[in-house]
C-alpha cells in the first residue's frame, strides 16, 4: 500500500464517482416520477417537465438553447450521432464528401471517421499535431477543400490533456462555411463551454466524466445544422436521438454539469496546484521521463508522462498493487499493448511511446495523494526497467 | 377522480416504475464501485466483475451465452445496432441487399428499415398482417429472395399486444439461411425468451419495460452472426456497442430481468385474469367498440381497443382527468393525430383507426382498478362522441 495507507484514485479522466447530490437528484425518477416523457398523461407530463428542466439547466451552463441539446446513451453515441448526422445530411444534399480531423482524436471520433471512409466512401484528411499534440489552425485552413463538409477537432485530449486552439479553428470553419464538431468529453466541467460563443456546430459531452452517471451523454447540434439521425425510431429528442429518454439520467447529467460549473474555477485552482506538484515531483524523481502534452495549455487535472523503456501497462499494474489507480493512455484503449497512437502522432519513438502513464486528479485527491505517488513511482520504474 | 380515489397507472407498455429491489441493486455502483469497467486497476476490475455478473444473469434468463449479449443505451439503440449491423455486414461482403419486415413494427425497426431503404438503397418487402396484426409465416417464406439478408418480425406488438408466430418464422429463416431479428422489447418479462431455442439471430430488449431503469437496453447477437457496429469507438462490449458501459444500468437491467423471469408465470396468471375482466367489461359497457389485436395470442397484460368515431388521444386526456393513465397506441408515436398505422395495416378504416386506446396492466394494478376503468370509460366515450 502507498504511504497514505488508503486507496488513491487518480483516474478521473476514465470516470468519476457520481456526486451524492446527483444521486439524490436522480432518486425520485426511478420508482416515483417514473413516467415516459412521451406519454400524454400526468405521469408522462411530470417526466417531461423534469426532462425539460434538466435540458434548460444544461443549456444555461453551455450557453446555448435547450432545443439544441439532446440527451443520449453515452458520449460515444453523441459523437457518433454528430459525425454521422452531419455526414449523411451532406450526402443527402450533395453538399460534400470530405472530412478533416486529427490523428489524436478519441476512438469515438477516430473510428467513426474511419468507418465513414472505409465503408461509406467519405474522404478524410488528417491534419498533423505538434510534439504537444496540438493542431496548427493554419493546417486546418489549408486542408479545407470545396467539398469539405466538416472539421472535427477535440477540445482537449484524453491521453495527454492538451487543449486545442478551438476558437481559431472554429473561426476558420465559419469563414469557409464548413461545419465544426468538437469532442468536449474531457473538457466538460473543466473548461468553460460557451457554445454560442465558440464557433462550434456539433459537440458531445458525457456525464460520467464530471461526477454524473454513466450511460448518459449530451449532443449539441447548433440550430439550422443539417442533420440526419444515425439512430432512428420514435420522434424523441427532436428526432435526433430516438428512444425513451432516460429521465433520471438526464436529471443526473444536468445536475452534475451545473455543480461542476459552479465549482469549476475554484476546483481548477486547487487541481492545477496539485497537478503541477505532481508533474514537477515525477519529472524530478524519475530519470528519462517526459511530460506528454502541452506544458501549459492542458487540462487542470491532467498529468501525463512518457517513461522511456518501460511499459505503461506494467506501471499501471504495479501502481495498482500500491493502491494507486492510474491509466496508460485511455481506458477505452486499455489492453492494447502497442505504443499509444496519440504519442506516436506526436512524434514519440516506440521506446518512449510504450511508456505512457496518465494521472488525472479529482475532488477526492489531496497533496498527500500526490506525494504518495511521487514516492511510490520511482522504485517501480527502476524495478521494471531492470527486469528488461 | 376515478372511483378508487387514487391514480391508476395502466400504461405499463409505455414504461414501468423501477422495482425497489433494482434500485437497491444499482445503488453501490453510483459513488462507491464507480470504476470504468475498461480500466485495468482494482476500481476497473470491480466494475468489470459486476458487469460480467450482470451479463451472466441476463444470459441465464435468456438461454444464451454471455458473449452474445451487449448492453446498450436503450432498446431503440439495440434494434438499430441489430438491423444496421446486419445490413452493413451483408453489404461489406456482398451477401445481400434485401430486407423483409412487417408494417406493424415499432418505429425503432420501421424507421430504421425505412432509412436503410431511402438513404442506403436496401430493398424492402413488407409482409402483410391479418386483422389481428399477425403475420402468416408462409408470406415470409414467399417473400424470401436469393438476396434477402434479414427478416425482422417483432415478438409482440406494442400497440395491439399480438404475439407473432415466431418459432415458425425463425425456422423458415433458418432453412433459407437468412438472418432473423426480432424486437422483443414488449415481450421481455412477459413471454419466455429462450433465445438459443428460438431461431433468432438478433434481438433487442429494454430494461424500463420490465421494471428496470430507463436508458439501458440489451442487444443479442447470436455467435458467428456477421455484424458491423453502427456505433464506433473503443472496443467495449466486444466492439458491438462502444462507449463506457453503464455498470449500474447493466446491473439494474439484469436484476430486473431475473426478477421478472422469476415472477413471470404467477404474474402472467394474475394479469391475464385482470386483462380478460377489463376486455369483457369494456366491450360490454361501450357500444361500437372492438378489441384490437389477437383475442388469445396476445400479451398477458395488454388490452387494446378501437372505439368508432372518437379520438384515442381525446380518450387518453379525458381518462387522465379521472386519474387513469392509458395510451392511444404507442407512447413513442403520441402527438400524431393520424389513425394508428398499426390499425391501418390491420385493415381498420379511419373511423375506427383514430380511436385506438391501450391499457397495459402491471404489478400495481388490482381488480378495483379494472372496475374503475369499466365504470369511468362509457360516459367519457359517450360525451366525446356527442361532441362531434
Amino acid at each position: 500500500m502507498n504511504k497514505t495507507q488508503r486507496p488513491i484514485y487518480l483516474d478521473h479522466s476514465a470516470t468519476t464517482p457520481v456526486d451524492p447530490r446527483v444521486v439524490q437528484a436522480m432518486a425520485p425518477y426511478w420508482s416515483d416520477a417514473f413516467g415516459n416523457a412521451s406519454s400524454t398523461h400526468t405521469w408522462g407530463e411530470d417526466a417531461a417537465t423534469a426532462l425539460e428542466r434538466a435540458r434548460q439547466t444544461a443549456a444555461d451552463v453551455l450557453g446555448c438553447r435547450p432545443t439544441e441539446l439532446s440527451f443520449t446513451g453515452s458520449g460515444t453515441e453523441a459523437d457518433n450521432l454528430a459525425l454521422r448526422g452531419a455526414a449523411w445530411a451532406a450526402r443527402q444534399t450533395g453538399r460534400g464528401n470530405h472530412l478533416i480531423t486529427t490523428p489524436v482524436e478519441h476512438h469515438a471520433v477516430g473510428h467513426t471517421v474511419e468507418q465513414l471512409h472505409d465503408l461509406f466512401g467519405f474522404e478524410v484528411t488528417l491534419v498533423p499535431v505538434d510534439q504537444y499534440g496540438q493542431v496548427d489552425p493554419d493546417d486546418v485552413r489549408r486542408a479545407i477543400r470545396p467539398d469539405t463538409l466538416l472539421v472535427s477537432v477535440m477540445m482537449a485530449n484524453n491521453e495527454v490533456g492538451t487543449v486545442q486552439p478551438l476558437v481559431k479553428i472554429g473561426r476558420i470553419c465559419q469563414e469557409h462555411g464548413v461545419l465544426f464538431h468538437t469532442d468536449a468529453i474531457q473538457a466538460a466541467g473543466r473548461l468553460p463551454l460557451e457554445l454560442d460563443d465558440l464557433h462550434v456546430d456539433l459537440t458531445a459531452l458525457s456525464a460520467h466524466k464530471f461526477y454524473g452517471p454513466k450511460g448518459v451523454g449530451l449532443l449539441y447540434v447548433r440550430r439550422n445544422t443539417p442533420f440526419v439521425p444515425a439512430i432512428t425510431g420514435g420522434g424523441h429528442e427532436r428526432g435526433r436521438r430516438p428512444g425513451t429518454v432516460n429521465v433520471a439520467g438526464a436529471v443526473g447529467l444536468a445536475t452534475a454539469l451545473r455543480l461542476a460549473e459552479e465549482e469549476r474555477v475554484d476546483a481548477g485552482h486547487r487541481l492545477r496546484a496539485l497537478r503541477d506538484r505532481l508533474i514537477a515531483g515525477v519529472l524530478d524523481a524519475v530519470p528519462e521521463t517526459q511530460l506528454t502534452g502541452h506544458p501549459r495549455q492542458r487540462l487542470c487535472h491532467h498529468a501525463s508522462f512518457a517513461f522511456r523503456n518501460v511499459e505503461g501497462t506494467s506501471l499501471v499494474i504495479a501502481l495498482n498493487l500500491e493502491g494507486i489507480a492510474a491509466s496508460s493512455g485511455a481506458a477505452c484503449s486499455e489492453g492494447e499493448a502497442e505504443p499509444s497512437f496519440v504519442l506516436q502522432a506526436m512524434g514519440f519513438t516506440p521506446d518512449w511511446g510504450i511508456g505512457a502513464l496518465r494521472f488525472s486528479l479529482g475532488r477526492s485527491n489531496t497533496e498527500a495523494d500526490v506525494d504518495a505517488v511521487i514516492e511510490a513511482l520511482p522504485p517501480i520504474v527502476e524495478r521494471l526497467r531492470g527486469e528488461d
